[in-house]
């Protein structure tokens, strides 16, 4: 079958072996698969996002690894030991994960299996998740990259007072804003220096958008956390004379060194920081900012299964809106050339592979 | 008055003016004051921490200062407006803090009124805690380095199946095991390469005190988190196939470069830390490392003045046990000498200056 394969550091497209399902897997049809920026930080920092990353441990790149872990797809087969539970033809979405010899293996990280940027791939029976009629197959392959955002903002656990604030618009801070946007917690403040993606940061609902070369996002936290909800100044603190601020809850988006140090100098007390962004490198910051201010880091990764499946579910209601993120769609033979687009924050946000067309 | 005073960057002995009580304040003998290591590191990095320390900001360097925050006093006299609430010759604590033309003074770090290391000092009446009949007034002295401790317990959050680890027993360390001994909640771990701080963290109830050149105090926490508090090992996790562990509670107390790193590489998904030590230079840390494990992160400082209550009630009642810690007492004219001792772990945990002696 046809495949979008990373092979010596290079994306090739090629014929691949066909994925046999094994006891309790399912064979499937890739119907759409997005391309994450973890993809491509795999392909450029090869050697370090093996040794360090959480889905690519134990993957040998000296070996053929067919990417992709944002799919929908079509089952086509069972494999023996599954209870066909759904039938041949139903579109489904899965939590990106098989067993095999009872240890855990990525979907889209590996050398066993491939991922979505093939033709054809095998998945786990009990992880599958029907997709609801009327669902288009392309914002059900946006479960995955939503999941993350979903999962960053239950972790942030904010209450009516917080301030949210999404540090960097690229496809996690913008599933980030989407979750948000599921709570009734306004005004969620977005910060990047990219146009097009404060245009995509407004488009899923963010209230308060800016360009941190105009504009400080943490003094507009400020403007915002210095008047309550109801929109009364806060009271006064009698020891610092300044009024109290309302908690600010920022999400980092980013990823690259020096943005939580940057979050430390912009931050007041009790802020919360939720590192969402994968900073694969040494990061230098000053514990004595956090300390001052009491700060709260919670470092996040993922999503569980059961935010998987609400994820799906919220898409489909329309209370998740995905769609805005979608700005391109290429064949196998264009995988080499979406990683090349994706790397200009200004030409594309999310690309969809469908390894059935052309 | 007599006072051991900071001038040019030295602990010199000399006279300073008697203090005046303002509106609300009452004029009190300092009967007993901890040394504090922020007070060495105060002299040794003046420039830096008036700069950054959340208590040194406003100092000036270039004029005296008298140090001392961690004391116990005798009310001498009352100053204007005060409710003379405790007569005279009550023995007294109070959080160190006055108020002057309606702005926060730490008492222990400003140029316009002396800290503990003088002979007399001036308190706010309304932050005055009587010291309980039968406290003697060293240990009650230790209420506030205690307070720390206490702090940074509560702001754990622990429950039951949490397992505290303490990485560094200096007074802020040795606090926090005397803080975690209060909860019901052992085994307590601690780690220190000195083996008099060792020997001190015992003394205060931790229960595993180990030397990190032996023995991995990471590792340590790992051999008692496998077995449940009932003596059972933990369910085996699915996707690992290894036992769950118990959540690892680690308590930063080192305040130096690298530790928060270190705590990183030795924890496991969803242990927390706290992070007490006050580390005034740049750290470097691995984002990536916190993300694989969901780690959270809480730095904390200081203490509530309710806590700073409890904490002597608690010393009081001999539920928080401080006294093992005092190793030593000078007059003001040894304060010099006894910041020289301090520098070496070894030779004292905490050295209490009596103004009044010779």
């Amino acid at each position: 079958m046809r495949a979008a394969v990373m092979r010596n550091l290079k994306i090739v497209t090629d014929d691949v072996p066909e994925p046999v399902p094994g006891p309790g897997e399912v064979l499937v049809k890739t119907l759409a698969c997005g391309i994450c920026g973890s993809d491509l930080h795999a392909l450029k920092h090869a050697k370090q996002f093996v040794e360090n990353a959480p889905g690519g441990m134990g993957m040998d790149i000296g070996r053929d690894v067919v990417m992709g872990h944002e799919f929908c797809a079509e089952i086509l087969d069972y494999g023996p030991q599954t209870a066909r539970t759904h039938r041949v033809g139903t579109r489904v979405c899965s939590f990106p994960m098989l067993m095999r010899n009872g240890a855990p293996v990525t979907v889209g990280y590996s050398n066993d299996v491939p991922g979505g940027y093939a033709e054809r791939m095998v998945l786990m029976e009990g992880l599958l998740l029907p997709v609801p009629n009327g669902l288009a197959t392309e914002h059900a392959a946006l479960t995955e990259p939503m999941a993350v955002g979903l999962h960053a903002v239950e972790m942030a656990k904010l209450g009516g007072d917080d301030v949210p604030l999404v540090i960097g618009c690229g496809p996690i801070g913008l599933a980030v804003i989407s979750a948000l946007k599921t709570l009734d917690l306004r005004p969620i403040i977005a910060a990047d220096y990219s146009p097009m993606r404060r245009k995509l940061a407004e488009q899923l609902g963010a209230d308060i958008v800016l360009d941190p070369a105009k504009t400080s996002p943490y003094a507009s936290w400020r403007e915002v956390a210095e008047v309550t909800r109801s929109g009364e100044r806060g009271p006064v603190n009698l020891l610092t004379g300044t009024p109290e601020l309302r908690p600010g809850v920022f999400f980092e988006c980013v990823g690259v060194p020096g943005v939580i140090d940057q979050m430390l100098v912009g931050a007041a007390r009790g802020c919360r920081f939720v590192i969402v962004g994968v900073c694969m490198e040494p990061d230098q910051i000053r514990p004595l900012l956090g300390i001052t201010n009491e700060i709260n880091m919670q470092f996040v990764l993922g999503y569980t299964v059961d935010e998987f499946a609400r994820t799906l579910s919220l898409i489909s209601e329309g209370k998740l809106v995905a769609d805005p993120l979608i700005t391109g769609k290429v064949g196998v033979g264009g995988v080499a050339g979406a990683f090349r687009d994706l790397g200009t924050p200004e030409s594309h946000a999310k690309i969809i592979v469908e390894p059935w067309r052309d």
